[in-house]
């Protein structure tokens, strides 16, 4: 049995967990929720997995749980203290860091010292911080499972292999709802249209990552870190039907891949089951959809949002931190139709050319260039 | 170093294991080779590799190769003994098993149980006495790597991961040059015609087996001992381009495959320097050349060959054993133009229907039944 706590339960990933972890009791136990606003969800989650511990950040939602669970089994912790708390919790064995956000970072590095598995979905830690937690998991070897589709794909391709043969990691794109579009009609891509994946459904924020393929660029920045590989050697490719998920390539000249149907439920079981796999998790491949696969170079003018990344991969520093920052601002800007879909990329790109980069000592110094860069891109979008 | 010993290095596996040798000269040291009829082959082979140790089958060969290297500081072996005796060099790490036929069983045996590392290209090993092998090779724990790319990428596609977990073996098939014709036209398909494989440069023997699907048949035989899979989790799917080599599927619904340019060097390769890969053994894969790769069910009422594989495994016994014998009877009679392409199976289908099938005690029960096959097809063949 494995004690499993979640950081950031509410939301696409955390809800998928537990829905995996519903079909196992036998194997995984909830002991730690959180969220940061959604209360109600939380509440109903916490009820359902007779959880013994939450977390709940905003206070007017804390307050509203503490209310709810009030007579219950579970303690309501609060803040960023209650979410480190939880993070930590003795009992716990695999800490799934689900947060969207940099908010993430400190009760996931915390996690982490205290020896927890990380089964890890929250982007920032390794875009903002990578090299940081890196060190850490070297140093005290505690484990960093991923659980994007395309990490786990590669993790799962490198199991047992030769890592020093290692030439190159491919990771595959759906190129997202406008894969084919060039720059001029891009300018009139509404959110609306933005939102509607071909293949995946995720939340608002990582759909229009997916659409401007920043999505792609910050797994390169994971990949990179995950698996020691330097830049020249991540490729991305594109592949509208998500079913090869990435692949790994040797210097033999033989590659190896991993597909499934796309099902964010694969990574999130194989993450907390690891090295075993569990039955039944996804529906199984249809081997003659296989038929007809397509892959092809991203169109890096239309969507110049992987290159911008590509960039702040190759200065490094704080400029990761800053690029995810300056897009989380520009993104939830086009959400709110305030910017165009080309503008997003065009924010980025000037608070990147102002910034000048760190050298990425601590935590706190990737949380302040992700404050400065915020304030910035709030700065370029209002001129 | 490695020290190498090529059991049949004169036919198309044995060459091109070889070229990857002599590739990297500081790793492996060929110290022994054998041939059964080509002599001259064999004596600059020798010379070349400056090969301690060789092995002729053939008494004439045996005798002009003898003569060639008189002074030369290679002793010069014959027979079943001479075979056998190489087979069990001293200082041999890895045995290349690539004798065609059931001529390789007992050298390769006994190279396993002197506790070499078997590099294994003799189908017939396994297609006629898999379960002996299996039970030597758990019994006293040396390694069987396969040499077929099929086997060879489930091989590397199983490395790591959890065996208790894996559903289903996916072997593909290129389909042979005859895909997608219809029994009715295949009737009247030449020995000349069938030689020209789509994709793969090998002898005359196994591009015939490609041709009508035995091969595949064979290969699920085979895969059925080296995985330990039942016949119903093993399929076989027709991949004309022959760029994913096989793939495995796990319980969880994920699927690991592999994937290169068609080249018998990456599994020769492979096997020589397992658990590390050598670099540039193949030229790296283009991969836009992924897009529009197909993949089909087999046609078992044109290509009746692959039935009947499956039919002898799953009779087990002596009938693996029999299917093979009368497959190579066959064979040869079609390319000598006496049978015509359809005949292949009806004289294999006839020859198992009068065969009783025996428990396969020992390597002699395999040898009699291969016999006892050999002489019933050459009599269906003249009636």
């Amino acid at each position: 049995m494995k004690n499993v706590v979640i950081l950031g339960s509410t939301g696409s990933i955390g809800r998928s967990t537990l829905e995996v972890i519903s079909k196992f009791p036998e194997r995984f136990r909830v002991i730690g929720l959180s969220t940061n606003t959604s209360a109600d969800r939380l509440i109903e989650q916490a009820v359902v997995f007779k959880v013994p511990y939450v977390a709940v950040s905003d206070e007017r939602a804390y307050l509203k749980v503490k209310d709810a669970l009030k007579g219950k089994d579970t303690k309501v912790l609060s803040g960023k203290e209650g979410l480190v708390e939880l993070a930590c919790l003795e009992d716990a064995h695999t800490v799934v860091a689900a947060i969207v956000g940099c908010v993430g970072l400190i009760p996931t590095y915390e996690a982490m010292r205290a020896g927890k598995v990380i089964a890890l979905a929250n982007k920032e830690v390794l875009v903002a911080a990578g090299s940081i937690f890196m060190r850490e998991s070297s140093r005290n070897g505690s484990k960093i499972l991923p659980v994007d589709s395309e990490h786990s794909a590669l993790f799962q391709c490198l199991l047992g292999q030769d890592r020093g043969a290692l030439k190159k990691i491919v990771l595959t794109a759906s190129g997202g709802p406008f894969h084919g579009l060039k720059r001029d009609v891009l300018a009139d891509m509404t959110a609306e249209l933005a939102l509607k994946h071909p293949n995946w459904s995720m939340g608002r924020k990582i759909t229009i990552d997916s659409a401007t393929l920043m999505n792609k660029g910050l797994e390169v920045i994971e990949a990179h870190h995950l698996f020691g590989l330097p830049l020249s050697d991540i490729e991305v490719l594109i592949h509208r039907q998500s079913i090869i998920h990435s692949m790994v390539s040797f210097r033999d000249g033989s590659y190896i891949a991993q597909m499934s149907n796309p099902d964010m439920k694969g990574p999130i079981a194989f993450a907390l089951s690891y090295p075993e796999r569990l039955e039944g998790v996804m529906q199984d491949l249809d081997l003659s959809a296989l038929s007809g696969l397509t892959f092809e170079r991203p169109d890096l003018e239309s969507f110049p949002c992987l290159g911008l990344a590509y960039e702040a991969l190759r200065i490094g520093k704080t400029m990761p931190a800053v690029l995810n920052a300056a897009n989380e601002v520009a993104v939830s800007a086009f959400l709110d139709g305030i910017i165009g879909f080309n503008e997003i990329s065009v924010i980025i790109e000037r608070v990147m050319d102002v910034h000048e980069p760190l050298e990425l000592d601590s935590l706190e110094t990737a949380l302040e260039a992700d404050q400065w860069a915020r304030k910035r891109a709030l700065e370029v979008i209002k001129s």
